[in-house]
């Protein structure tokens, strides 16, 4: 593949350095660089201060584009405007429109504006603004011209993912595809597994795809699903989905970068359909999962919490005997808060999982990382499968997470 | 502040700048320099091949120490070794005892040595061997004197975490502090705060943080809560440390690096309190961040996801009456949902959250964004706020959650 345009990314923060911060920039971008057919060809992170002015000159040297983030912010450690006006000779100017966005964000937010964000108003002569509508901090381009010798666009981006990333997608990308010199981009298809990992597909998969001729391909594994990247032509990029499809056609869950949730929320929405979550070990995340999708409020309406004993006989109406004779997490009990989730959330279907994260409760016949995960139907049978996921305790209640809205996409036939 | 020896990682690996690897080395080597008073002055990222060679070039001029990871496995794009070789001008020597080493941990795992991992155990003349007992891949350590003028100590790291940081510990941390030059450390303290911003700040504590002699500081903001970095003896931290709590002392949460569902864990368990959760808008966030702590069930038993105004009603005891006049977004709402939560949940104190987290379903009066937090005590009066936090659906959730724990925190007395 052609690599048409030198990127040299510079992430900035001292956070990222002393490592109180993970560096998550690099990665995000560089997916949706590839998207258009890009890629990073250096990325260098310098902590606030001095380091920022050195390296945005190397990169102006080495780079074509040289995208910046970070140190736009208020305070007396963000210099990265200020560097980089200093490294060009430009000088700084006040821009209206941005300090009357900037005292509109405030306004709108019933604050009043410090100061010190008057400076994020300041912008090197001939820079472009980049509305930044998520905070205060404007992002800036500089194009080619303003750079001189070097000949290299330059933007200037925040750095909280809550602000960098939609001003990436509205700003960046269509200056990025102004810029030309980008071959058209290949087709990129990212494919969504679920419930396997990325050693299922070394297993056969991997090989068939080296051999399509013009293919490239890649994993992104994350805990419980592994996204397949396929990159090529139309027919080369179809050819590999028509592989992966055999092999895992049951675990692919969408082609169009919707994640778990938001398939199960699509699902029980297209078929009219509610659901109920009875919640132990995992404690309101599968709840809280499916309520970070837009419109879950019309499929999912009563979630029971049930860390305790007494809230499993509370809530969902868990038999006492049965939690004494076989334990809370257990295949009754499991199955239990699912039928009672079922009934108490007046659901067409009802999930519900109990298990034990960890680090203690573990025993011999229930180690730390065992649970039950039970899907109760209106009108039909109760499930209950048993997992084991010794992970550690985030990872467990995400992978148990996982696995329940799993369940629920497969019972609804997605 | 005095740093010691200038460092500079290089991190080697196409994946990391196509983005299907977040590259997480930068952050835990950051830490673990940090805690023997040394620092990473850059760190730089190239892909697997030609670039290696050039970034290690500029590595070597530029760094005192220069650590390298990844790129020592046998296939065809592992190029590190060769490339510092080149760089060096140094022949390439078949080391036996690494030879031995890599056949050792094949044999012991009952399995073939392939012929590519025999490149594994060829090093630069002059280097010494870093036992790797956790893979194939050996590390290297290049005294200052092999580069000559740059008179730079290189070290060669595998790329896998697994391999990578024992090899840290018992390997890289004594040469380093062998090669002296590393000051006492100095002290780091991190004071996290809640419910204000990096901007609040500037108002007068960035200034006077500033005037205190050989005090570092900085800040990382996330949402809803700022951490404050400060560096420095022992005696300039606490004089930092006094600066910050005089003006937000009530914002603080922990001096220790505990986050706020930490926290409010720690709280309960001392006084010996539960508390239920009843939310609304925030779907089940903040019981599942507080069932994210360890140990969290001595605490918490039971939670509600009221989603629907039904549940309000059937879960909490929320007045049918009050929902269909005042709506499900407000006050007197919030404030059943507390007290209902106190009561079925049997439970110490209760925190409730009802609110618009949008896209939809927000008027005039209560724009997307409005949410009521509840908070009842047993025995005591039950508190209403009314917040607005316009920021879209992610955000606006954990926005409320951190609210809504903070609310916790302070009747705590934490």
């Amino acid at each position: 593949m052609v690599v048409p345009v030198r990127i040299e990314l510079l992430t900035t923060g001292t956070e990222l350095l002393l490592g109180t911060t993970q560096n998550t920039h690099g990665a995000w971008i560089g997916q949706r660089l590839l998207g258009l057919g890009l890629r990073i060809a250096r990325q260098v992170t310098v902590p606030d201060g001095q380091a920022v002015g050195k390296a945005i000159r190397t990169g102006l040297e080495e780079g074509e584009v040289l995208i910046v983030t970070g140190g736009l912010g208020p305070t007396s450690d963000d210099l990265t405007r200020e560097a980089l006006a200093e490294v060009l000779g430009l000088e700084m100017i006040e821009d209206e429109a941005a300090l009357r966005t900037i005292e509109e964000f405030f306004a709108s937010r019933q604050r009043v504006m410090a100061e010190a964000n008057r400076k994020q108003a300041l912008v090197p002569a001939g820079a472009d603004i980049l509305v930044n509508p998520n905070g205060t901090a404007p992002g800036l381009y500089l194009p080619p011209r303003l750079s001189g010798a070097c000949n290299c666009a330059v933007f200037l981006l925040p750095g909280p993912p809550r602000e960098l990333y939609p001003m990436f997608e509205t700003e960046v990308v269509p200056r990025l595809q102004a810029l030309g010199g980008i071959e058209e981009a290949p087709g990129c298809l990212e494919l969504k597994f679920v419930g396997i990992g990325e050693s299922d597909f070394h297993q056969g998969v991997d090989e068939q795809l080296e051999t399509i001729d013009g293919l490239e391909h890649g994993y992104c594994a994350r805990l419980g699903e592994v996204d397949l990247r396929l990159i090529g032509t139309p027919e080369v990029v179809m050819e590999g989905r028509r592989v992966a499809e055999e092999a895992f056609g049951h675990e692919l869950v969408s082609d169009d970068g919707a994640n778990l949730e938001e398939v199960v929320v699509r699902l029980l929405t297209r078929q009219g359909k509610t659901v109920a979550i009875a919640e132990s070990c995992t404690g309101g995340l599968i709840a809280a999962r499916i309520t970070d999708v837009s419109g879950s409020s019309e499929v999912f309406r009563y979630g029971f919490v049930t860390y305790a004993n007494e809230a499993k006989r509370d809530l969902v109406g868990v038999n006492d005997i049965d939690l004494v004779k076989y334990g809370a997490v257990s295949k009754p009990v499991a199955c239990q808060m699912a039928e009672g989730a079922l009934r108490a959330g007046k659901a067409d279907l009802a999930v519900a999982v109990t298990g034990i994260a960890g680090p203690t409760g573990g025993s011999e016949e229930k180690p730390v990382g065992t649970a039950f995960l039970g899907l109760a139907v209106r009108g039909g049978e109760t499930r209950v499968v048993r997992q084991f996921h010794p992970w550690g305790r985030d990872a467990f209640k995400r992978q148990v997470s996982q696995s329940a809205l799993n369940l629920v996409r497969q019972v609804l036939g997605g």
